[in-house]
């Protein structure tokens, strides 16, 4: 077993790093923070004999030897990213029960045959830079290295620029590794298995994700002299998309979720009717269909709505995966080691999308789950139990340690 | 008359300070651009003769003497602050048009009996500190000057403190000055003078606003793992508030209008359903019942949905003034030079809030409108002919001077 408060302790010593203001976390991808919060991580790291490597991405690797040096190592991680109003154990988790089963390991003697890395993704949360598990994604080959670079913050602030700036851009080719397996703990996210009072979740599958960037056109004008029938209001606009998100959504849940999370207006002046609106719908179903339905029905509605109000809209997809299913043979380590360590388990389909929905693609790769409070994540408030996380990191030791043999 | 080239040339010379992105103006009250404007309208001032006063609101006071200097002044003026995204005339026309009165008298050797005095009121448009019209509010003892210095920007910077920073607070008492009357030229910043073929807009009233802040409270969430059910989506409670404001305001067209042009969502990620949505309701009308009922109807509707939803909501007024009824014999004045001069006018009332509306409580006040192409104001593209400007001061400046008296 692991050492559940040794992970905790380091939990709560990566989360004094840019901390939020409700007691959460604002560690942004490429800030000063998330510099010193993998500054933090790489000590651990190197403390407990691993060599750090870093990609050309800002991923960081770190890699406990095993007894064949040329077996391909067994990969586990997450993300050290945060939401700005964030959680403390989003992604960090993942991170920390990676290394934390290095520590048992090195506490417990064992070496195992293949090597184990433990990773940290740059940029999984998306939320400074769309979109979500970028670099994953190139790691993946699912996006260019230069089309990541030049992502734009909402300052204009390009990837590249601010991974060089803060001094985690490394030499090695992203992508160029080669893995035995992945495996990712992290917490669901969403309220099934505290519900379901289950320690852990075998996750069989990821739903998949949409995201369009909705920029409706009209024309700024003066709130208060500007006739009704005269006026181009593309906030209106917007609430009135706003509402078909809802309702498409609906109209398919519960295999469905749909919401816009980001939402801005132009010149955003109270005395001007807004000219342009640019916000971001967010659909998600485990079913491609659905997915690709909620879409199409998203571009209708809403050209329908710019067009009865006389107004231009613009669609740009800014990211996307389809639904994922994980291997069956690193899903039945995950349940195997649940089974074996005693805990209750239940099958579950990721409801987020995780940098293993990417890493899938090219390496056998499955996700443990542990339960958080009240189903809340990206809020500050975001919380789980001490032991909830311990028997997390169970699970992901037994599994990755019997898929890389003793 | 005036001279209309000179005018003309003034206002572009004041244009190039504080560039807008699409030909129009960024001069935002407060800014070190506001204060290179003003820098430039005191050179100008001090040029014609005028001595200029600052009051602790930066409301600036170019004097020309008059022949009997006990005589209470006649005022004239406007604001030189623009919208984010503003216009080269709204504001600027109605000060550069008072200081080319004091140009125009100089040229004739005209000495009034009244002395003269060309206004710049600070913070007019309200886009960065809510309300509109801050400074001529405090001045007609509207508000008081310690609740105007803590008005915060969106950065959480305060009025009084940015007013000390670009160095434009002065000594003098906020409305201690007593006026014979005071005069606005304005664009008229709607479509009906260009409608009407009209060269001239007397004012004779002026429609009242009502800015309502409502503030939405639901809950951060996750944009994927959290089930629809289970959502408390501020985001879309807003947009079905939005949806209202339109209804309601729709309801009493063409005697009122209603949109809401700043808009914001937290924490703006897009992968978070929006647990928080604040947002300024702007409704107008020339009937002070009309804004009551519309008030009424926004508050309860929007408390029903926020109430369905599982929602909080919160309404604070930032801003409003009761329509304005101006004065009959400035009016008179603005009426009689028109047709002293051969404009071709109508009445009007004003759709817009104008310092005029403040200082008509204190003072005996009138405005002069000009027509606008397209009605467009408060978008960079605001446009007026040489012409329209020209008729304009011509107009503002018989009325001030038979007002002053020769
Ligand atoms: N796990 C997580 O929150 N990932 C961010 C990407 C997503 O929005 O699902
Ligand atoms: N004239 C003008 O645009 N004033 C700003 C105050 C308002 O919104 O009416």
């Amino acid at each position: 077993r692991i050492n559940g408060d040794r992970l905790w302790d380091s939990l709560m010593e990566m989360a004094r790093i840019g901390p939020g203001v409700a007691g959460g976390n604002n560690r942004q991808t490429l800030t000063d923070e998330d510099a010193e919060g993998r500054a933090l991580f790489r000590t651990w790291c190197e403390d407990a004999g691993c060599e750090m490597g870093l990609d050309q991405m800002g991923n960081m690797f770190a890699r406990r030897e095993g007894a064949d040096p040329d077996a391909l190592p067994v990969y586990v991680g997450s993300h050290l990213d945060t939401q700005p109003t964030g959680g403390k154990y989003d992604g960090v988790l993942g991170v920390l029960g990676g290394l934390e089963i290095i520590r048992t390991l090195n506490d417990l003697g064992i070496r195992t045959k293949h090597p184990i890395v433990v990773t940290n993704w740059t940029n999984e949360e998306g939320t400074r830079f769309a979109p979500a598990m970028l670099a994953s994604g190139v790691f993946a080959g699912m996006h260019t290295q230069d089309w990541a670079y030049a992502r734009e913050d909402a300052d204009g602030k390009k990837f590249g620029d601010e991974l060089q700036r803060i001094g985690w851009r490394g030499d090695e080719e992203v992508g160029a590794r080669k893995m035995h397996a992945f495996f990712e703990l992290h917490i669901e996210q969403g309220p099934i298995l505290e519900a379901e009072g289950k320690d852990i979740g075998v996750v069989t599958h990821g739903q998949g994700l949409s995201w369009t960037q909705v920029t409706i056109t009209g024309k700024d004008a003066h709130t208060g002299s500007t006739p009704m029938p005269m006026r181009k209001n593309a906030g209106l606009a917007m609430a009135r998309v706003l509402e078909k998100v809802d309702e498409i959504a609906w109209s398919h849940a519960p295999h469905a979720v749909g919401a816009a999370g980001h939402i801005d207006v132009y010149p955003n002046s109270r005395n001007v009717i807004p000219g342009k609106a640019v916000f971001t719908v967010d659909f998600r179903s485990p079913d491609l269909e659905v997915i690709r339905d909620m879409e199409n029905r998203l571009r209708v509605a809403a050209e329908d709505i710019a067009d009865e109000m006389g107004l231009q809209i613009e669609f740009e997809k800014v990211g996307g995966f389809d639904p994922v299913k994980f291997d069956e043979n690193c899903v039945a380590a995950v349940r195997n080691a649940t089974e074996r360590l005693g805990y209750s388990h239940t099958d579950i389909i990721s409801g987020a999308g995780h940098d293993a929905c990417w890493i899938n693609r090219v390496a056998p790769t499955a996700m443990v789950m542990c339960p958080c409070v009240d189903g809340l994540s990206h809020n500050e408030a975001e919380e789980i139990s001490k032991d909830w996380a311990a028997a997390g990191a169970d699970v992901l030791f037994h599994a990755v340690v019997e898929t890389a043999e003793v």
